[in-house]
Formats: structure tokens, C-alpha cells, sequence
């Protein structure tokens, strides 16, 4: 048998920062080497962050991804690990004469380079490009279609990415054919309620169909809607787990594996498998360590940390220390000032109670409530002045009135935000987002929303999870009890609550988990149980907010390239163009 | 030789509006059989309204874009046209066992059908699925395969969706060797500057692949941010143009083909080729008569119509009527009003003044001028009160100070929308918002921005284009000379102008051009002539101003399916849910 070192890196890259992530390869690979690995792995596009998005179309970065690259394989062996190979994903163009597309398109290439002894001595392009849900591939790069194997201690290893073991055949099969010893599979897989069992599950049934070790090696972090969740795992060929690393944090996952050496002849190599000899040498037997198997978080518990992290690294990543959030004494701004002290320290987290006319005595004590549980700056600040000086001039009415409101809070909030140097946390939910019960310009403003993908059934769960994590820990309860209990109202008209016009939130809820995540019809929805006029109200108010949701004006467009929905690029990036 | 009259209907159809477009292909079915024609076409998904986005993966969509098909049939039969053949764009299922895509991923295909005394008589589905600019086809359908080639009064008519000749080989080379007589090509190409003899070029050289008449037929009209122009062109195998229709509006296009008579069997079919043969006898001898080839329109006019026609649309099939926006005095705002009363009316637009401490007198002068000359509604709304509650509480300063009296500006606006129910326009223009000298929920609220891809340059040309129309056509210039010929400024601090602070507009407008729209780097800029720091400027306001554009709080996502990026649908659409 030939036993191998290996060690997964599950770090958290930032887009378009190439030298920061090449810092991180360095980093990590230098834990690796006092850990005595014999092969270091880093996650899809580690080296320019993912998704790039149509930075990949933009020819300087594509440049500067293969000059870095270059220069990092360099930099390992300056460090005194080029013997360690290190196995990356980057950004590449695609090797002359291998395109089958349109030559006006010339696509690059989600890539994985192997680095040694200063060199980039293999390169993998992804085969299978996703493009639904999150995913956009099609666009922005052109597939590959040769496997590599990479020799390593006399143990081959197949590389793949991603969406490559997603798909039936591919990579899979292939690997199989060349006799490979380990499937290794880069990944930038971002985090989805239960989707954790989808993967172990896909993991163990690519390994027997390889009938090899499959190593699964994803990003960590936050990048802008999406947050990557780590969650690495090694299985078996017969498909148990051997390894496994924890959710949503940075760290290197070592294994050590004991396989048959490798039997392949490279003099055999088929056609589409490129065949690369690192080292020969099979590794001296030594005593293999136990692997580490982290523990899963609880389903709440999970999407907690997804929600602090995804927070934690939008601020950051972005150039940004603090945040400041209306606080109404509701049971939304309370999670999300308990997320926001979580992710970024409650002294950079700044709350305002903004009350109106309506606004009840309960309402402020609550709100006070919060900061003084939480220990974040808290202010109270009157919107009556503004709203009243808006009124005298307009004399709105109605719904117009209610709006004013909102938005004269909204001001109030972006204004401490251009004075101050906060960035500005919109409180909403998902179930009040999908029916437009929400403000545009209003209660909407702000630079990142915490709970826009988060039901109001789950912002309870959330919320007593969290204090029931700290009775755990025997710390304070962040948020007020009586935000949990009391009924929710927006506290925009006297004696208004939620359900009024709602349904109950668990039905609601209900309805829009299988109408905007399930794409259900009306029928399945009535077919299902649910009331025909109930399902016809909540239907015709999520496809009225449609709109309003896409808050940013459209316009009519007229050349080639023009901002929006044809110019799709990373919010949060450190790529600058004028270091090109 | 055998004749056919070919009916081009280039139709201004609605998104999710089965029976709208159901009725507009009726009532322009029934103009081609005035006309005496031979065969009558519909452009590419005008039974739904194109592009669907993601409606298309609504079982309950795709359900009853099929129904509203037969059912479409059956009408023109009983309308008394059933012997007239009537091609019209889609959206159906795929034919079981067709798909070699993902079993998962069961996706709809963008198909035209032939409709034949109440039936559906043939069918394609469209081959290249575009992915990329403004096209996410990939997403969302899945490709045909087949050729469809139907025969009318003896001529041999194969179809084709758009994409499919925008790309080498597939059905132009499957026609040819089908021996087909004329090639109907069924397209939803959105206007862009210049773009007009692409397309012309394009079909020429397609028609001579083909070695037949090819007949390209556009969509007409508004779609959230894309605006199509008609432009519908027919070529002689030569690629002489025989017909063209107008740019911007709805037209049937009627062009008598003298071709020579279909030589294929029918039983000689090769695979890949569906046949149907709808009339087999040519028709009787006639007169031809001259088919129309409409004029150009200028490269500022037809800007300017792509313009009147986009905010038309967007208000119209949004259900609303008035508009209403801020006139500073200023170019851009004068050039919106303009635009407006084309689209609209003067009678539903609503200009409203909102002087500052730091407005001048001409300013105010000026926007007053533009509400005469126009005849637009007209207010005058002084922010001092509502600024100065809101200094009185807040004590901004600097940048805060400027944006509080922009935001401002934005709550008036909004509360006048929500009062009397108008659209707000967002007046800023392409190379402001590029830079990001815009204020996010102040100058940029709005739900319809009309100069959003509309360089500041353009701005200038475009208003002097049209007071020379007014001119040519005797009427009175609606844009005040002062406000073309002054210097443009934010007017957000004394004295200010923007020149303080970008470079020329002409040098500007020449770097985003090569920068945004032609995805150029530094390096390609410089050397280009454009000097390295003023590129370094602008290059780092864009990359900065990219979040701004975005102003919409992304929020960190949870679930399979959240509102973002991963669930495109189109703001205006008539679908709903309820009738399915």
C-alpha cells in the first residue's frame, strides 16, 4: 500500500484580491508543511476569489491571474516548500486550438493549477459549466475537456471541479479509466439549508463509481449573496466518511490515506488524460494520525453562523469596520443587531430608535431594551420634525403618508452613514420582502440586508436559538423576550398589526417556500391544501413586489454593453484595475 | 416560378400577456389576409412576450403558453383565416426523449409553430441558445435539434429563431441542403446603436449560405430594459435587400417572392428534417407589386425613438398612465421632459422644481422655460424646510450635507408618486451614473430611468436633435437653449460645476466607452492616447461607483432559491398567476 498526506486548505479568498489570496496559499501551505503533507489543496479559484463574474471577460484580469500564478509557484519555492505540490484554482486562458466556440467568444477558464518547485507543471480545466440557480458559467467560461492525473508519492490523483462530479460521466468516469487512487474536487459550493446530506451523499456516490478516495475540498466566507460554508469532506471508495472539516470556518483538513499504489502506465495514457509525474517515490510507511470529523451544527444554528458570516466578511471585504440599523423595538431589527454584534463587535455596531406618532411605549423600551442586553451605541432619534415639515409642504394622505415614514427614517440612516462611516443594515425580512410590505427607499435603504433570505417563521427560530445559546454559555439573552412574544406590527398607522392583511406567517411562509422556491403553480398550491383565496392573494401580491424588489431604476438601453443585466460584476472586489 | 405573399407582421407584444398577444396576432392576421398574402409570420415568442427570463421555468407558464397555442388556432379558424398559414413564436415542452440535458433540469424550449385551419400543424425549436449580453437562453431552455421545413403554395419555407443564424452551420447549412426556397427567421434582437448594418450584413450573408430568399422578422417594442426596433428585413438570395420595414414601430411588412418552385420529395427526407406540406399547388399567376424599403432613421433620431418608445412601453404595460420627475434647469432633466411628453403627453407629465439654497437663478429660470415650452405640468417645491429640519436634528456636513439635500428631493417625489399615482423618473444620465455621481435613494430614486445608458455627450446631441426636429417641423423647441449651452452642474455646494472634479465630457464619454462598453484594460487605454492618470481616475470611479449601481441590499442567501440573482424574472409582465 502507498500512504499519502494530504491536506485540504479551506481558506477564504476575496475576489479580485490576487495578492491577498496568494498571501493565503502561502500561508496555508506552510501550515501544511509543518504538518508533514505530501500534497496541499486549495478550493475553486482560490487564487482570484469566486465567483469572478464578468471579471473573467475583462482580458487584464485574466492576465493578471496567470502572471499570479506564475509568480506565486515562484514564491512557494522562495519559501522553502517547492518540493510540497500545491494544487490551486485560478483563472487561464484556454490553450490555443482546444476552443470549439464561436472564435469571437474566446472564453476563459475556471482552472486548477498543480504548482511544484517553483513551476506550474499541470493545469485542469472545469468540464461541466452550471448554469442555473446562482451560477452563470456558460457565460464567462469555455469548458475544458482533457482529465489530468498528477502523480504524487506513486499515488495518481485526478483533478475536477465542482459541477464536474455534478454531472453524470465527465471527470468521473474518466478518472475510473486512468486508474486514479484519489478524485480531488476543488469547490466554491455556497451554503443552502440542508443541503449538507446532498453533498456527503454525492461525495460517496462519485468515490464507488471512481472506485477511488474522493477528497471534497470547498471555499469558506462570504462574497456578496453568497456564503460559502467549508464543510470539506474525504470519503472512501466504498463511500464512508474518513474526513471531514467544520462549517463556515477557515481550516486545514489533514488525512492521511493508505492506498494501493498506482499500476498505471504513463506510456498508456489515453486520449484527453494528460499525465504528470510529480514524484514516483512512494512515501515511507509511517503511523497514520486519526482524521478529524467535525460536528454539524443544528439546522438554526448553521444558518446563524451563515448570516453572521455572510455579514462579517460583506463589511469587511469591502473596506468597512461598522454598520448602523434603525432599531424598532420588532423582532427583525433585534436579530439582526444580535447578528451584527456577533460578526463585527457590538462597539461597530450603531442602533437609532427612530419613533413616530404611532410608534408604542413598549416599541421604545424594547428598542432600549436590545442596546442594553447587546452593549451596542444606541441612539434615539425623533422623526416627527421631518415628517411634519414634509407634511406641511405635501399634505400626504394614506399610504403616501405611511411611506413618508419609512422614508424620512431611511434618510436618517444614510445620512449617519455618509457622516459617519457606517455601513447602512436594511432590517426586512424574506416573507415581507416577497409581498412587498416593505418601503422602497424606506425601511428598504441600506447597503446589505441580513434577513433577505430569511422567513418570518425562521426569524423566531433564529431569535430563540440565539438566547438559548447564550443561556448555553451562560451569557446575557440578546434579544428582548417580549420582541419574540408580542405580535408583529409595522407600527405605521395606530393599532396596526401584521395580520391584518397577512395570513398567519406559517401559512404564508408555507405558500412562499413552494411558490418562489419551488416554482409551484396555482393549481399544486390549491392541490396541496391550501385555501384558493389565500394562495390567490399571497400570489398576487409576491408578483406585484417583483418589482419593487428590483429597487434600482431600469432603463432603456442602447448600446452594446451597458450597466445592468448584460455587465454582471462582483459587488464586493478588491480587483484594481489600475495595478494592471 | 412559383409566387408567394409573404406577410411580415412586426408586432409590439406583451410579456405574460397570453390573450393580448393572442389578440394581436388575430387582428394582424387578419390585415395579412386583406392584404391578399400567401403566408403570414409572427416574431419569436410573440405568444408569451419575449424574453421571459424565468418565467419560462413555471410549469403553470409553459401549461398555458401551450393552451393559449391550440386554443389560438382554433380562433384564427373561426375568424375565417384558417386557410391562411400563420408562423408565431412560443414558449412549449420539449417533445419527450428529445432532451440530452440533465433528467433534473427538464427545461421548455423557445419554439415557432405553424398554425393551419385550427391546428398546429409544425413546429421547431430553436437551436443556439444565446448566453451572453443581455441573453440567459441557456438557463432556461433547452436547444432543438430538427430542421422544419413547411410547404406553402409549392414554396419549400424553413424556419429559424434568432441566434440560429448568428452562428455558423445549423439550420442556415440544414436549409441549404433541404433545398428550402425562402428561410423565415423569427427574431427578439434588441436595439443597439449601430447595430442595424450587422444585422443587414448578417442576413445577406446567411442568404447567400442558404443560396434562398431569407426573410428576417423583428419584434417591436419596450421590455424592461430592452427595447426592440422592428427593422424587419427580406433578401434575395443575393443578399439584395427586397423589403425592409420602419424602425420603432408596428408594421406589416407584405413582399410579393418569385422563387422557383420546391424540387424536394418529400419522402426523400434526411433525418433531422420534419416536412409538412400545407399547400402544394402554386399559386395562380398575379401582378406583383413594389415592396416597401423604409427610410433610415439618423443615428441621433433613432437613439431619440428608442428613447420614447422604451418609457412609453415601460409605463404603458406597467398599467400606469403619468409620469412624474424633478426639472433642475439642467440638460439632463430638460432632455427626460422631452422624452416624456413624446411618450406620453405633456397632459401626464409632472415637472416639479425643487430650488435649493444653492440653486441659481437661471436654474429655476430655466425649468420654468422647459414647462412652457412644453406644456408639461408644473410645480414649484422648495426643499429649505424639510433640509433644515433634518440639519436641525442630524447636523450633517460635507458630502452628508449634499446627499441629504438630494435624498430629500427623492422623498418629495416618491410622496408625489404614491399621492396621485405617477412613475418617478430618475433623470441622471449614463456617465454620472458610471462614476457614481449620483446620490443613492436621492437623484437616483425612481422606477424608470431613461438616460441610464445614454452617455452625457449624447445627452447634448440628442437635445439639439430635437429642437432641430421642432424647428424642421415648425413647432416650438421644447429643450431651453440655456439649457444646452450652460456649464453642467450638481449645484449641491456654491459655484460648484462638474468640471471641478471629471475630466471633459467628450474625453470621459471616449473612456467609459472603451472601458465599460468594450471591456478594455489600463494598459489598452493608454495606449490608446488617453493619459494614465485621468484613466486611473475614472477606471477607479467606475470600479467604486459599481456597488452604487447596485442599490438594492444584497442580502446573504439561505435557500435553493432566493429573490437575487438567481431568480430573473421580468418586471413587467402581465402573467398572472391566479388565471393558470
Amino acid at each position: 500500500m502507498a500512504q499519502l498526506r494530504l491536506a485540504l486548505a479551506q481558506v477564504n479568498a476575496t475576489v479580485g484580491d490576487l495578492p491577498g489570496n496568494a498571501a493565503l496559499v502561502r500561508e496555508w501551505t506552510a501550515r501544511a508543511a509543518a504538518e508533514g503533507a505530501h500534497l496541499v489543496a486549495f478550493p475553486e479559484m482560490a487564487l482570484t476569489g469566486y465567483p469572478v463574474e464578468d471579471l473573467a471577460l475583462r482580458t487584464s484580469f485574466v492576465d493578471a491571474s496567470r502572471a499570479a500564478l506564475t509568480h506565486l509557484a515562484a514564491q512557494l519555492a522562495a519559501d522553502g516548500h517547492g518540493d510540497l505540490p500545491v494544487v490551486v484554482g485560478y483563472l487561464d486562458r484556454a490553450a490555443p486550438g482546444t476552443l470549439d466556440t464561436d472564435p469571437q467568444r474566446e472564453l476563459p477558464q475556471n482552472c486548477a493549477a498543480v504548482l511544484h518547485r517553483g513551476e506550474v507543471v499541470a493545469r485542469y480545466a472545469k468540464h461541466h459549466l452550471p448554469t442555473y440557480g446562482v451560477f452563470d458559467e456558460a457565460r464567462v467560461f469555455a469548458p475544458g475537456h482533457d482529465l489530468a492525473v498528477v502523480r504524487v508519492r506513486g499515488v495518481d490523483v485526478a483533478l475536477a471541479i465542482c459541477e464536474d462530479i455534478w454531472q453524470e460521466g465527465g471527470p468521473v468516469s474518466m478518472a475510473r479509466e486512468a486508474g486514479a487512487e484519489l478524485l480531488l474536487v476543488l469547490n466554491g459550493s455556497p451554503y443552502e439549508r440542508d443541503k449538507d446530506d446532498v453533498r456527503l451523499e454525492l461525495a460517496a456516490r462519485r468515490a464507488r463509481q471512481a472506485e477511488c478516495v474522493l477528497a471534497y475540498l470547498n471555499l469558506v466566507g462570504g462574497q456578496d449573496e453568497l456564503v460559502f460554508d467549508g464543510d470539506s469532506i474525504v470519503v472512501s471508495p466504498d463511500g464512508s466518511v474518513l474526513a471531514r472539516g467544520p462549517q463556515f470556518e477557515q481550516d486545514l483538513l489533514v488525512v492521511d490515506l493508505d492506498v494501493a499504489p498506482s499500476t498505471f502506465d504513463p506510456s498508456d495514457v489515453t486520449e484527453g488524460v494528460t499525465f504528470t509525474s510529480v514524484s514516483e517515490e512512494t512515501a515511507e510507511p509511517y503511523a497514520a494520525r486519526p482524521a478529524p470529523c467535525a460536528e454539524r451544527l443544528d439546522p438554526v444554528g448553521e444558518v446563524y453562523q451563515a448570516l453572521v458570516l455572510g455579514l462579517r466578511d460583506y463589511v469587511r471585504k469591502n473596506g468597512m469596520r461598522s454598520v448602523v440599523l434603525g432599531l424598532s423595538g420588532g423582532i427583525d431589527s433585534a436579530l439582526v443587531a444580535a447578528v451584527a454584534c456577533d460578526a463585527l463587535g457590538a462597539e461597530n455596531v450603531h442602533g437609532v430608535s427612530m419613533p413616530s406618532a404611532y410608534s408604542s411605549e413598549h416599541s421604545k423600551d424594547d428598542a432600549a431594551d436590545l442596546a442594553d442586553r447587546t452593549g451596542l451605541h444606541y441612539r434615539v432619534q425623533a422623526i416627527k420634525p421631518m415628517v411634519e415639515a414634509f407634511l406641511g409642504e405635501l399634505g400626504l394622505t394614506g399610504v403616501a403618508e405611511e411611506n413618508l415614514q419609512a422614508r424620512c427614517r431611511g434618510v436618517i440612516l444614510m445620512g449617519l452613514s455618509n457622516e459617519e462611516g457606517h455601513l447602512t443594515l436594511a432590517t426586512g425580512n424574506k416573507s415581507e420582502l416577497a409581498v412587498g410590505y416593505s418601503t422602497i427607499y424606506g425601511d428598504s435603504v441600506g447597503g446589505f440586508a441580513p434577513l433577505k433570505d430569511v422567513p418570518k417563521s425562521l426569524v423566531w427560530q433564529l431569535s430563540t436559538w440565539r438566547n438559548e445559546e447564550a443561556e448555553r454559555r451562560g451569557e446575557t439573552m440578546p434579544i428582548p423576550p417580549n420582541s419574540i412574544t408580542k405580535p408583529p406590527s409595522a407600527e405605521l398607522r395606530p393599532g396596526q398589526v401584521d395580520q391584518d392583511s397577512l395570513p398567519p406567517y406559517d401559512v404564508l411562509d408555507a405558500i412562499l417556500e413552494r411558490y418562489v422556491s419551488g416554482a409551484q403553480g396555482r393549481a399544486q398550491l390549491v392541490e396541496a391544501g391550501f385555501e384558493a383565496d389565500v394562495v390567490d392573494k399571497v400570489v398576487s401580491l409576491v408578483d406585484r413586489a417583483e418589482w419593487k424588489r428590483r429597487q434600482f431604476a431600469p432603463g432603456p438601453k442602447i448600446s452594446a454593453l451597458a450597466f445592468g443585466r448584460d455587465r454582471r460584476l462582483p459587488i464586493t472586489s478588491r480587483w484594481r484595475e489600475q495595478d494592471s
